[in-house]
């Protein structure tokens, strides 16, 4: 089932960009879980289009409405099925896409392969889709919180500009400039600069870090289903991403192992680590330290210029963006991430409940 | 089930280190393909122990045995498992690993998760499970070869040094030397630096590079199964690995939607890119372009050296690498990113046949 | 996933009987089916309440809404999600049901398991989550008639009022009669039948035979996915299914080999059996022979009358049927079953295109 | 995956007939249970040939070796990989079933579907392939046996000889004669007239019934994978299986819904029903009580006759039975039906561990 994401706690995404509505089916969340729907909302907020000067300008309110699995403010163990109906369904002025392959996205790939494609907005392959799975993930979130776990992502990496590592950061202070990163002077620069990459009519790639904190030991099922590959295709899954490392991930590479290995020792009756290379995960499990991880999300394909393309007919032909679009996807993308970090962990909760008689 | 994969074309691996013996059932290949045996050993020689001075010195022949699924040579579309034997199960001194949590080893996770434990040579999270995915890997070679699909992977990165992109390599060199970099100059210094990191009684990390050609249009499932998030989960599940990239990955952040857009044109009646930085997917589906990767690994934890750690009663010890172990892993990781590659391509091969009525 | 069906062509169900709505995602549909909405409406009429007098008199239009995965009529390949909204959602009076269990209901069962229970309707045990069912099998249907293959069934028994064997009946005249028995002398008793028990506060039980013709050979994925297997797992999913037998079935026991065994013949280059005591499945596997079925269906467990039972906090209770429900549930189970077969057969279909390289 | 059954406590089996060797991998056994071997080896002995006069006289020891999984006794949380070696794989006279399709076997429908067909034994189609289930299963009986559950099954009517019905017998009294029906008179009359059967160069059909008891309240996940629509699918991948009913089955038909609920009453602090036509499970999930089911399994196809059918060629052929093989199958599968029932409850007593949070 190519639209579904989960063993046991899991998720089933439909929905096109201009359709009807978009949607998700949460299965196997546990029974008896409040289902606080204003925290859902605020997830979805976090996400929405339109909320700042640096993200796209199109209006969507993104309510959501809980169709099943819910009675009386709790998860009956029931699918949980929630829609998110689309405000905007007018037939636009689509023959630009409908008829030509935009360079970078997916049009020529979904042609190829479906035949039939709904091209509004970019249909399926729109990363409005990522909507349901902030929904699922805020419920996700909720059922980790119960447990202690917390789930931080921010922006690390705009273009070439970097903030320092997570360990030097108030990862509280995320949500308190319009392009998530928690450190006000690295954050400052890159609002400037996304702001002048809009006003060049271009768009531009960046970095996101998640954090995850509290999480218990065991989590992560060898040797396919190992934490870190599930979390690396729960990334790589959502829209314009391109690579995936955790832990020290690909700098990793130039250390010795006499550098890179994390001892241990005991703290109280904990076994901890004294460096933390490993990213929280061993083996494919948990170790009960930091789970640490960056997502690298490319430019966004749809630039205010004109690109040479071919259309369906096989005739060349020049394309350029229209309509509202964000100059630089990560900011929104921080809600997206933990979101898939979190359907992840809850994931592995409920299959490690399996791994003792 | 966390030792399968692939939905169609499927894999499940059983084994540990110094158990009877390790293997892999192969679900869902097609019926009617000449099974090779012979390549199917040179696979795994390819990956085998002691293969030259820069790997592990330990001696295993690795000699398979097919137990099914393969009559007269060809396969049956029943299940073909594959088994090889252990060759040495004798009962060593153990009692370093048995009680000693090893830093940045499994010891201390799988001891964690499941209670009971095989630690004899690192028991089921040895590397050398993945032997048996290179077997079953080299039948899926078999199957995408009929379809004119190659996979060519190298080592493109030891600690600092680096080889050029594969662009402007032959991959047809990439067996002529040990370490397995198909850029002789690169791979001269490679193989001096592995060879001194061994003498001081050290390992180092290194990337391996792959190269999917001749791929058709139309491989991956979106949303979740999409053909990059596939490749990222598999090669994030095999040992050591801590990151996966592909096309432009985390370098593509840096760069401008303009510059990144890859334009498309006419070649003959194909639509081709001009450039390639999505790396031959786009929306999680194969263009036809190029696939290429990049796979981290970390430095192999076993170091020759005393290190800190803890025992299993929570003790203070200290704990040092024994026998013979590889001071980097990439030369011999080389077939195992190329099998769990043909693995991944075989099954979307299978699975895009349900994509049209 | 335990509300997910079929492993290719696979849909998800969710909703409760008096929650918002109910639906389904099915995914996997190829891209390029035709979507007849009038069809999958007629299917939804033929399962709905209130359609005669033998069903319950509880009114409900069952009137879809397809949300995606369907683009200028055709299937695009996408997940098509299908709501279908209750229109009877008032709070009425369920004490009798939230605090009492009723017999032979999972009343009981749903309380122990999951703690927290949506009682309204009976919630997710409701039969009604089967419309979700037939919406999606009406689709699987018109996969299938492009392959030819038809899919019909009828009511055989009621009580203990049998019809005659499928292979004398004239399959196009079971929708001739409000209890769906395609032969009308046995379907005048069947009626006067229910009707008697309905005025006795009383329900009896039947038995639906499903016939399947037109089916290609090679259906069914052995060892474990025979296609009878999977039928039959289809079939005693559906609320109040007891059994199920395929072919010779029960009585088949009695038999000898020498009596049962179906010898081969030709006809013209078919090969084909003289007889059909396999029911059109040898191995797990479609023969091209009819497939027919037959499924036990108990009597509703809903009966006007007072019967002993336990409350919520241990005491003795007794509690009596409110409301409308159906006296027999088979003239009503008819599309139910033909839609879970097509959903079986539809998947099958999609899995058989890897059977070859 | 075909070959695989289970969700978390799951098995993939492999081998044919006459290959080298069948076996099985159990994927998902929690850590830490004692794996008795000799209590495997004694499940298998129950299911091998030749034990007794009315079964096949041909002579296999069916010894089992463990390749994996388990360490100093006990399961490790890793893959437990099972082989039988086939003792007798000398390439035999096979030419009546290479090239012609015996009646009722799956010799047409796995050419048809396949092309490449193992044909010594009946290749994959064989019931050898279930004494790996039996192995596999006989752990789930221990996985059982620590919370109490026990599984018992016994032939309960071969041709039209029928035993009571089990809540009047003492189903300890099961291995004491060799057609394993622990009602003796009846069993004499069984063991007669198979062998008559047998003397008549014929064959014939049973049932098998199983009951299973102390299970524990909560078992089964609606809506799809309820505990009975798991238990006939495990039923019917069994070979020669026709019909699967449990509780009241398709005697239930008949009956009034005032004469088939099951009252609630309260034992101690259970809730128990006094009748027990639901066969111990209501929406799907399990009530506590006893569960019971039928297992039709129709005679053995191969007959020591001759019979018309066609070769490969489309010519017409005679086809007779060689070898030794059963006149009567159920005896020897009173143990594959207690292990596939096993396997499914093990199952669902781990995917039960997530119903709540």
């Amino acid at each position: 089932m190519n639209n579904s994401y989960g063993q046991l706690f899991s998720i089933t995404t439909f929905g096109e960009s201009h359709g009807v509505a978009i949607g998700v089916i949460l299965d196997g969340c546990p029974a008896g879980l409040e289902i606080d729907e204003a925290f859902i909302q605020s997830e979805l907020d976090r996400r929405k289009p339109g909320q700042s000067k640096i993200t796209t300008q199109r209006k969507e309110d993104d309510t959501f409405k809980i169709l099943s699995g819910v009675f009386e403010g709790r998860s009956t163990g029931t699918p949980i099925a929630i829609v998110i109906e689309n405000q905007d369904q007018r037939s636009k002025d689509y023959s630009h896409i409908a008829e030509t392959f935009r360079p970078s996205h997916a049009d020529f790939t979904y042609d190829a392969k479906y035949g039939n494609r709904d091209y509004r907005g970019g249909g399926r392959s729109s990363a409005r889709e990522t909507a349901a799975r902030v929904a699922a993930g805020a419920i996700a979130k909720l059922f980790l919180k119960k447990n202690g776990v917390t789930i931080n992502a921010f922006v690390s990496q705009v273009g070439t500009i970097k903030a320092p590592h997570y360990t030097v950061l108030d990862l509280a202070k995320t949500e308190e400039n319009i392009v998530r990163c928690p450190h006000a002077e690295t954050a400052e620069k890159m609002i400037n600069f996304i702001d002048q990459v809009r006003l060049d009519r271009d768009t531009v790639g960046g970095t996101v870090t998640c954090v995850i904190q509290n999480t218990p030991v065991g989590l992560g099922e060898p040797v396919f289903d190992k934490l870190h590959a599930e979390l690396g295709k729960a990334m790589l899954s959502i829209n314009a991403v391109k690579g995936f490392e955790y832990g020290s991930g690909f700098d990793g590479v130039a250390l010795k192992g006499s550098e890179h290995n994390d001892e241990f020792y005991k703290e109280g009756d904990r076994v901890r680590t004294k460096t933390n290379h490993s990213g929280g995960i061993q083996g494919g499990i948990s170790n009960g330290e930091d789970i640490y991880f960056n997502v690298a999300f490319k430019p966004v394909a749809t630039i205010m210029q004109d690109q040479q393309t071919v259309d369906k007919r096989g005739n060349e032909a020049v394309v350029s963006g229209k309509g509202r679009h964000d100059p630089c996807v990560v900011p929104r993308a921080v809600p997206i991430v933990e979101a898939m970090a979190a359907l992840v962990l809850a994931d592995f909760t409920l299959r490690n409940r399996g791994s003792k008689i």
